[in-house]
């Protein structure tokens, strides 16, 4: 028996998110039945981040155990070969046996796309969220200054999650703009259910003009949902990568 | 009676190219549609590229006559509510009654987009060619030196194309690598059938060592297609603009 663990990119376009459900087709039911045919035993895996529909990755993290003599390095080539165009392993290799993608502590790093400009460009609508009102990037970098650090967000945590503690730590939150598209790039010990979304909605109001970068700090302040701005799409969000430490 | 001019984004996918086909969906065949229902009387657009299945464009140029007393610059707007999602108008604005975008002088610029990595990244996968293989882009940059200029690319001319004269000018190709992306963009006053596409894939084979950049002045020397590399996949090509002198 060992332990493999998988980087996973994928496009979330045409999936119901990462979690396996029985009306739907996932990243991780894919991922599943892909490695089952492959390594003729059943396989289940267990993703570190269980991202929503229409939310895409670069770099996931997602372990299985295996009786195979295939060599892990080896299982990302044969599992290519089966799975389908919008599911790309990027690397797998043997883990030691009590590595757990969501319990060993980590950093995870999403990118959240706005693409600002007058019309929609047909190629970058699945990958991000076209945004017609001018952005003032430079306001959206002075509020993520506010939420550095260890805060209680629950002002960013989406209905209907089951959490102890709303309290999470952001290591760092970057805004940038390359000609027409606005990137948010925040990295953190842990996110709330659609935390970063919620915090892409929040900075598009501050970067309209609706309010000023200081509203930031009492949204945090106010400890309540409906403070914050919206969920921003979730075809804008991209799970960048998972570092281990 | 005026002409009005549209500058036409579209993510090319989903469609048998430009041009109006008896069996197919093509973006001039939307436009069409969409035009005259908008306006309400039959419009037939001529576009200035007439793109490949499969082929993008951020900048394709099309002009129509209309009796609409819509002010030329509005008709963006109100055209971008009806066609699909995977075409938008950019610009409309009157033009000349003699303007006519093949026949008046223009530089056209494309780009070929190549991802060079081991494995493919999903969300790259509809807008470039997946190639494994390590590309140096030094040399396919020494490479494209002996294109430039007035020449004779029947080399360089796909089979089918009824051209008198397979002489055409290149003004200007830049290869650059941004981390696993190879891009090659290309200005030219006019293009063969499939010109970019084929020096894209004969830049592959010298960027792979298989030949030395010097190759491709015997291949243009040769005037004969089958010295050239292989026809390079249509969706790793962009039209990205037109510019009219």
């Amino acid at each position: 028996m060992k332990r493999v663990g998988l980087i996973v990119a994928y496009d979330g376009t045409n999936y119901c998110g990462w979690q396996v459900q029985p009306n739907g087709i996932t990243i991780q039911g894919e991922l599943n039945r892909c490695l089952s045919e492959l390594l003729g035993e059943e396989i289940e895996t267990i993703g570190a981040s269980r991202t929503d529909a229409g939310v895409h990755a670069m770099g996931n993290v997602a372990v299985f155990d295996t009786e195979t003599r295939m060599p892990g390095e080896k299982i990302s080539y044969a599992l290519n070969q089966r799975l389908p165009e919008d599911i790309r392993i990027q690397l797998s290799e043997e883990m030691p046996m009590d590595f757990h993608p969501r319990y060993c502590d980590s950093v995870k790093t999403y990118e959240y796309r706005i693409l600002n400009r007058r019309f929609q460009i047909p190629t970058e609508r699945l990958y991000s969220y076209f945004y017609h009102y001018k952005l003032d990037e430079k306001k959206m970098r002075e509020a993520t200054s506010y939420l550095i650090g260890r805060h209680d967000f629950a002002s960013f945590c989406g209905a209907g999650a089951q959490v102890k503690s709303t309290v999470r730590t952001i290591r760092s939150v970057e805004v940038e703009r390359f000609g027409d598209m606005v990137t948010i790039r925040i990295s953190g010990e842990g996110f709330l259910y659609n935390m970063v979304r919620i915090i892409a909605g929040t900075l598009i109001e501050i970067g309209n003009g609706q309010y000023p970068p200081e509203r930031m700090q009492e949204i945090l302040d106010a400890r309540d949902r409906e403070w914050a701005g919206p969920t921003a799409p979730a075809k804008g969000l991209t799970l960048l990568g998972i570092q281990y430490e």
